[in-house]
């Protein structure tokens, strides 16, 4: 049970320090592009993989828990409490970044500013409902497969996060200005509520495609490693 | 059989994200610029071998797979099965680009925005005939020198993605201005052919350059990959 | 005694280095952006820990030194020798990049061209004191978090340097246009002082802020890894 | 003798591509970016040492040469050998960028967009002579104390490019500005040569200063190397 916390709160930690490095980067979108918003979650994914990768696996992300959870690799308890501490931890970085907005001479923080996931009027490109829900699916579905193929057993070699980081700075790099690349339930959540608090229901209103798209991506993406890994033998690393 | 049909697959889908990721970063080149295409590209291989790496070797490039099979690192059968996946998955990929740009207010996308490859009017900077087939010789045989130099025996290891996705980036810098870097007969395929159902024709016919140049320069670095290598002795890791 | 004081030359030399690379991206913040910046420093601490790892652990920051302190890698002597040789290193990057200003037509270098850290008018967003402590706390605690989970025992791995690198780039990215991302007492040291000399006390009595929050945020980073990682198993690799 | 031979080859391959990538993404600068530059000469580097770091160590690179020879890695012979290689290769990697432009409609290339090296009015941001020589004298130090450092025995790992790429890319980011960054005199022999064919004797007059500071700061880091190393005890990996 202590061990099982230690994990959970592992993915606390390091679900907030992505969601304030990923919010933060997209506060300060003008000064470092979308190629810096793309490094920026890559970076962190990978860093975090070095702190933590080792206790809970750092998957920082529910959906990457689900593929984790279908390909065998955690058990329902822990789906659970990774679910827990990510979701927490998403908000406590989104209400962060929102602070340092408060105490600075930034002025007042848009949706946009925060980097709210979105579709419609709310994407940078102006990406349909469809469109955003098939780019969801797909990046989710990338970045599960990374994680799935970067892992054995268990699943906590601090590797995986350099290789869940690669997947995510590429695919966020066309993705983000089409509905400024979620591909993770949490990470959506965290700003979505902050918006919601602040006056600006719409990101909450839309958060629906931005949590069923990843779970749907993840779970194709371990259905196409269940697949695809050599049968009898154990996966080699 | 079954093996095989798993590692035709997995061609399949990595040679589908590199080809999602690679054209859908050139969709976007006004907000990520040349700097993030190179990146998209180099971080989609790597991603891809971490994913895939371990059942196909994720080759993801034809040109790629003939220097493998020059080798003698697949055989004849496997190498029509892995082009069969790649091209398959590239033209999946493009599909898909193109369905994103339908479902946005992107507007009609042109060749360019698809990041089709070309020379003449077609190439950014205008280069010519020769000169495109000259980089394009160039750069694949730089990629194929590393997928040959990164690998020993089948040449399945994770990590030779990661090698390629770093030789794919820093050629894609200098030669994404001039022919928009294809060095992959399949990336070059996909974008050609749905530009040929959408009524422009001057991609599928500028194509031959991007299938025979690149073949060429993996055949050059599978001589010089087989000239350098030490003699009796196995590779070295 | 021969060989600590190899240790802590190679602290000097190394955060030597950090600081040139560091101050002179700055100065070149024009050419490169935020992005290149945010590079630089990472780039410059893993290039470190593959050139000094071995010899002293590239630690580069008295933050991350205090850290390994409270963790119980390296003993009370070891860290004020670590420190002087931090602090000194930092102070000659400083001034090497000082000369290079007074060597060419770039002008007059201010606090900013040297990327002095700095909050309310010194920040180029304007972030407030209470703000800046709060940026220079987390990254702080990110950075040592990360420092801590890549190494074991007595912390000298080449490769914790690539992960603090990876952290220190993604950390950069959002907290650079807020204080110039310190994280480091030493890098905020050198820059200052030289300021001082040259007519421009402002950095220096800000000095504090960035002394003083670094340690907190390693302090804090070095309890959350205690109570985090495994009980009575050593940590694994 | 033939083995030798190919270990010659090996490194005219590299240094070709190291100034085919390099010059070629400085012709781009206005596309890529300083940024761009740094990362296509680090890229370049790592990619090489995965195709070619198991035959010859890929040095790529006369100084670095120099400090595995200083260091008695290679012998007399090999350094030659070496040298003849990376020289031949950077001319030719040199010619085939003039090539390229020849055949765009890029028009007639100045030593600037060659990325010719230069102090004075060559320049970008007027760097003085002994600015210059400051500069080169750095960053050919710390590009050959990581690559001392990220070797061991006869330094022919494949992991050695990568450290070598990331050092070069972090000191070229802030470098590259003041003298277009070489610490590499094949490098600068191979555009200058050009130059001087092309009716610009500039660059070939300050060649000296590029060839005279790389090997001053590679002799200076196998001194530091050889202070800090740990003493009876061989290089841990």
């Amino acid at each position: 049970m202590r061990e099982s916390l230690k994990r959970y709160s592992a993915e606390f930690v390091g679900t907030f320090v992505l969601v304030l490095c990923s919010c933060g980067a997209w506060l300060e979108l003008k000064a470092v592009g979308y190629v810096g918003v793309a490094l920026a979650v890559g970076l962190a994914t990978a860093a975090m993989g070095y702190a933590l990768g080792q206790v809970s696996g750092a998957h920082l992300n529910p959906a990457v828990s689900l593929g984790m959870y279908l390909d065998r690799r955690i058990d329902a308890r822990d789906l659970f409490g990774y679910w827990a501490g990510q979701f927490l931890g998403a908000l406590a970085g989104a209400a962060m970044v929102f602070l340092l907005v408060a105490l600075s001479n930034v002025g007042v923080a848009t949706a946009a500013d925060l980097g709210c996931n979105g579709f419609g009027s709310r994407s940078p490109v102006g990406v349909w409902l469809f469109g955003a829900i098939l780019v969801e699916v797909a990046i989710s579905c990338i970045l599960t497969l990374v994680a799935l193929g970067s892992t054995g057993g268990r699943g906590r070699e601090q590797s995986s996060g350099v290789a869940r980081g690669v997947a995510l700075a590429g695919v966020t790099m066309f993705a983000a200005p089409l509905t400024r690349a979620s591909a993770n339930p949490a990470r959506s959540f965290g700003p979505a509520l902050m918006m919601a608090f602040a006056g600006d229901p719409v990101p909450l209103g839309q958060l629906w495609v931005f949590i069923v798209a990843p779970f749907v991506g993840a779970s194709l993406a371990a259905a196409i490693h269940g697949f695809l890994k050599p049968g009898a033998k154990p996966i080699k690393k």
